[in-house]
C-alpha cells in the first residue's frame, strides 16, 4: 500500500521495536554495559485488581503479542534514531557498539501465557517471559500496552453481554474509541468478550467479525421528512431495514416505520426493526412495541443505543424495556468507568551463577509487593464450577493448599479437585510453538469459562471473590524473602 | 517494511477507507441509489460539553485528518470485502456498480477547520465539511475517531500542565494507553497540550518529541541491592542519572542516591535527580529534598509519578511538595476521568435545487438539537482576553450580537471588539490548501491562546463559562425552523 499521506505512512509503516518506554532502552544499555544482558530473568505480567469492581476478567491480546514478538528487530532507522539521543552532558546516550548489538539481536525468550478468552483474576500471571534480561526488559511496554487494553475491553464486553442475557449486543464505539487501532482492537476484544457484531467495517475486513449498520439521523435530516427518508432507504436497501425513529418524534417515527414495513412486506421484504437513540428507552420501547405489534410486526426487533453499559442494560431489563438488540458504543469502546487495566510486568527471578534467585520489591504500599519465583498456575474444578487458581513455583515441590494473598491464615485445600495448567507454551527459545486459535474458538472458550464461574462471581455489585492464592511453599518463600529484605534495609514497621 | 507477523501486517498495512461505521456505507449506497449522492451538504464536527467539567478544550488531530483525507480511496480489496456483505435475505447488500463507483470516487470536498492547538469550546464547529453528501457522510467516523481522541488528550495535558505551573510534565502513559497508535496519538496530543517530553520512543522517532527515561524497579530488583544497582547504572549512563529510590525504602534510597551523586561529581558528571513512585509524595519529597540539599545536591531534581493528574498535582503543590518534574501516565494517556470526548458530526444544510436548505433534528433531548446553516466562527478579543466566540451563518448578513445558546434572553454585544475568523481553509474541491504547522508552532499557539483566557475560565472547579453563542440572525433562523418542524411533526410540548 502506497499512501499519499506522509503522517499516516510514517505511523502505519513503522517497525514496532521502538514502541517502548525509553527507560527500557537505557536499562538494556545498562545491562549490556555491565555485561549482564544475557543473564536469564523471569518476568510476570499480571494485574492487581479485577476491573470494574467485578469478580473476573477475560484475557485478550495474545495474538497481537505473538505477532509483535515475531517481528521484534531493531531496523537501521530505529538505531539511527537512538543514535541521536543525548544525555545531560550533550554526549550520546548510547555507544555505537550497543546499537550494533541491538541490530543483531534476535528474540530468543521462552514465553508462556494464558490463551485468549479465558476467565482470569487479579494476581494471576497472564504471561511469563523467561530469557536474556535485555530482551525480557525491552518488550515490557508493548506487552503491557497490548494486553492491558484488550483484556480490559474483552472484560467490559463480557459484562455488557451478561447484562443483555441472550439478546445480541452490537459494538458501535469507533467514533469515540482512542485512536484508529484503538477502534480495531476494541472490535476484536469485544467480539472475544461476546458481542455479536461491530459497526467497524475495517474490523470486518481484517478480523472477519460480522458488521452491522443501517442509517443515522443525518439520513432523515437530509430528506427533511421522515416518511420520505424511510421510503428512500427502503427502496435502496430493502434487505437491511432498521429505521432510526427519533429524529423528530419517536412514536410518530414508529408509525412511519410501520407504514414502510407494510410496503416492504408487499414487495417480499421485511421490516427488520427500529432503533431508539434518545429519550426514555424503557417507556419508548414499550410503546413502540405496542405500535409494532398492532401494526402486524411482532417479528420486528427494537434496537436501542445511547450511552448504554451493563448497568443501564440491567436496569432497563428490570423495568421491562422491550429492547431486543443493544447497540453499545462509548462506554464499551473506552471502558468508560475504568479506562485502564493496571497490568504490571514484574521481575520475579534471575539466574545468577547458574542458580535462579528470587527477586522482590518491598514498596511503601503492601499491595505492590510482587511474588518471587518461576510461576505456573493450576485451575481447580469441582465438577461444575472452577474452585480456585493456585499460583505455584514450578521449580519446587508443590501441593494443593491455596493460601489467601491478603490473609495468610485463610487456607483452602484443593487436593480433592481435578485441575488444569493455565500457562501454555507459546515460544521456546524465541521460536513460536503455539497455534493461535480462531476468534470463534476463542469466543467458545470465553463462553465455556463463564459458565464455569459461580453466578455470585459474575454479579456486578459486590461479587464473590474467586479464590486465587499462592501455593503454601511459595507463600512461605515470599514471606521469608520479605522479612530478610526488610531486615537488610532496616525497615522495621 | 516487511513483517514476519501476519496480524500486525494486516492491521498496519491497511488502507483506511473502511475505517468507518457500516451505516456510513449503507447510507452512501442509499444516496447513490436515490441519485442524491452528488447533492452538496454541509456537516459540522463539534462537541456539546467541555471535557473534564472544565472551561475549555485544546483542538488537536487535524494533521491526521488531513492525511486521512488525502489518502481517501477505496482500493480493490476494500471493495472486494464490501462485495461479501449480505442483507437479511442473503442477497448482497451493495450492487456491483456502486462498488465500481466507490473505486473511481476521489475526495473533492471543501474542508474548513480550526487549526490545532487553539482553545475551543462546546458547540463551536471544529471542522466544517462541504461537498457531495456521499463523501461528507463516509468520512464522518474517521474524523470523529481522530479528533475526539486527540482533542481530549491535548485538553487533559493542558490541564495537567496548568496544575504543574512552570514545572515540566513528562508523559509516561503508553503501557496503559488504548492500543499502539493510542499511545502514539497520546504522545503527540500531550505534547500539543504542553508536556515537555514523553517516554514513548516511537513518538520521538515519528514526531520528533523529546524522549525521557532512566530506570525501573526491575533494575534495582535484578541487582538485589540498591546501592549496587545505582552504581551499575551510574557506570553505564553517567549522563542520565535519575535514581528511582522507592524499591525497598524510599529515604534510604535517597541516601544511596546522594552517595552515588558524590561519586558522579568526582568523575565530572552530575546527579540529575531522584524519582518517587509510591507512598506519600508530599511528605517523602519534602524529606528527600532535605537529604539532597544536605548532601550538597541542591540542583538535583525530585521527579514524582504514581497515578498523578491535575487535581493531585494541584493538591501536592498546595501541601508544599518539593517535586520539580511530574511524570504523568495512566490518568493522562486514557483521560481517565472522562475517557471520551462526545464529539458529533451533524448535517447542517444541503443544497436542493440550487438552494441551500437548512437541516435540523428535534430530538427528545433539547441539548441534542443542532444548529442549521453554513457556519463560520468569529473570536472577539478585548485587548487582553478573548471575549467570546460567535457562530454565524456565512451565507447571510451577520452582526456582533451573541445570543446565549441556553438562554436566548442573554445577549452580548461584541461590536466594540476586534476579532479573528477561526475556521481556516484546509481543502478546496479536495485539494489541500493548508500547510500543517510544526508541533512546536502548534505548542506556541496553545500557549498564546491559554494566556488569552481569563484565569476564571482556566479554573478546575466550577470554571467561568466562556461566551459561545449564535449570531442573532442565526439564532432566529434556528428557532423558526424548530417551531416549524415541531408543528409539522405535531410535537406540542
Amino acid at each position: 500500500m502506497k499512501r499519499k499521506s506522509p503522517l499516516l505512512d510514517r505511523i502505519y509503516n513503522t517497525n514496532l521495536a521502538l514502541h517502548t518506554d525509553l527507560y527500557q532502552l537505557t536499562m538494556a544499555y545498562g545491562y549490556w554495559k555491565n555485561d549482564e544482558h544475557l543473564t536469564s530473568a523471569v518476568f510476570d505480567l499480571f494485574f492487581r485488581k479485577n476491573p470494574f469492581k467485578g469478580g473476573f476478567a477475560i484475557s485478550a491480546g495474545l495474538e497481537y503479542v505473538i505477532d509483535y514478538l515475531q517481528s521484534f528487530t531493531f531496523e537501521q532507522d530505529d538505531r539511527d534514531f537512538l543514535r541521536t539521543l543525548k544525555g545531560n552532558d550533550g554526549e550520546p546516550l548510547f555507544e555505537s557498539a550497543f546499537l550494533d548489538y541491538l541490530g543483531e539481536m534476535t528474540f530468543d525468550c521462552d514465553v508462556d501465557a494464558i490463551p485468549e478468552g479465558r476467565v482470569v483474576f487479579a494476581n494471576t500471571p497472564l504471561i511469563r517471559i523467561r530469557g536474556p534480561i535485555i530482551q525480557a526488559q525491552l518488550i515490557e511496554t508493548a506487552l503491557l500496552n497490548i494486553v492491558n487494553f484488550q483484556t480490559l475491553i474483552a472484560t467490559k464486553a463480557a459484562r455488557v453481554c451478561l447484562a443483555a442475557g441472550t439478546d445480541p449486543v452490537l459494538e458501535f464505539g469507533m467514533r469515540r474509541a482512542q485512536g484508529i487501532d484503538g477502534a480495531l482492537s476494541v472490535a476484536r476484544a469485544s467480539y472475544i468478550g461476546g458481542v455479536a457484531a461491530t459497526s467497524n467495517v475495517l474490523a470486518g475486513k481484517i478480523f472477519g467479525i460480522p458488521v452491522k449498520g443501517t442509517h443515522a439521523h443525518s439520513w432523515v435530516m437530509f430528506f427533511g421528512d421522515e416518511r420520505a427518508a424511510f421510503e428512500a432507504y427502503a427502496d435502496a436497501l430493502p434487505n437491511n431495514c432498521v429505521f432510526l425513529v427519533d429524529t423528530y418524534d419517536t412514536l410518530n417515527g414508529v408509525h412511519h416505520a410501520v407504514a414502510l414495513g407494510k410496503k416492504l412486506k408487499e414487495n417480499g421484504h421485511r421490516l427488520a426493526g427500529i432503533r431508539l437513540d434518545s429519550g426514555d428507552l424503557a417507556y419508548l420501547s414499550i410503546e413502540a412495541r405496542k405500535i409494532l405489534d398492532e401494526g402486524g410486526f411482532k417479528d420486528a426487533k427494537i434496537f436501542a443505543s445511547n450511552s448504554l453499559d451493563e448497568h443501564i442494560i440491567a436496569s432497563l431489563k428490570q423495568e421491562g424495556a422491550q429492547i431486543a438488540v443493544w447497540g453499545v458504543g462509548t462506554k464499551l469502546a473506552t471502558a468508560y468507568d475504568q479506562p485502564a487495566l493496571g497490568g504490571v510486568y514484574k521481575i520475579a527471578a534471575s539466574k545468577r551463577g547458574g542458580e535462579w534467585k528470587d527477586t522482590i520489591k518491598i514498596s511503601e504500599q503492601a499491595f505492590k509487593i510482587n511474588t518471587p519465583g518461576v510461576h505456573q498456575v493450576r485451575r481447580y474444578f469441582d465438577g461444575r464450577y472452577f474452585a480456585g487458581d493456585l499460583i505455584f513455583d514450578e521449580r519446587s515441590q508443590s501441593g494443593h493448599l491455596l493460601v489467601d494473598m491478603k490473609d495468610q491464615t485463610r487456607i483452602k485445600d484443593l487436593s480433592a479437585h481435578t485441575f488444569e495448567t493455565l500457562l501454555k507454551e507459546i515460544f521456546r527459545d524465541g521460536k513460536l510453538s503455539y497455534e493461535t486459535p480462531s476468534l470463534d474458538s476463542i469466543r467458545r472458550t470465553r463462553k465455556n469459562d463463564l459458565e464455569r464461574l459461580h453466578p455470585s462471581i459474575l454479579r456486578f455489585l459486590n461479587p464473590h471473590e474467586y479464590p486465587v492464592g499462592l501455593e503454601e511453599n511459595l507463600d512461605k518463600t515470599k514471606r521469608e524473602l520479605m522479612s530478610a529484605l526488610r531486615k537488610k534495609n532496616k525497615v522495621i514497621l
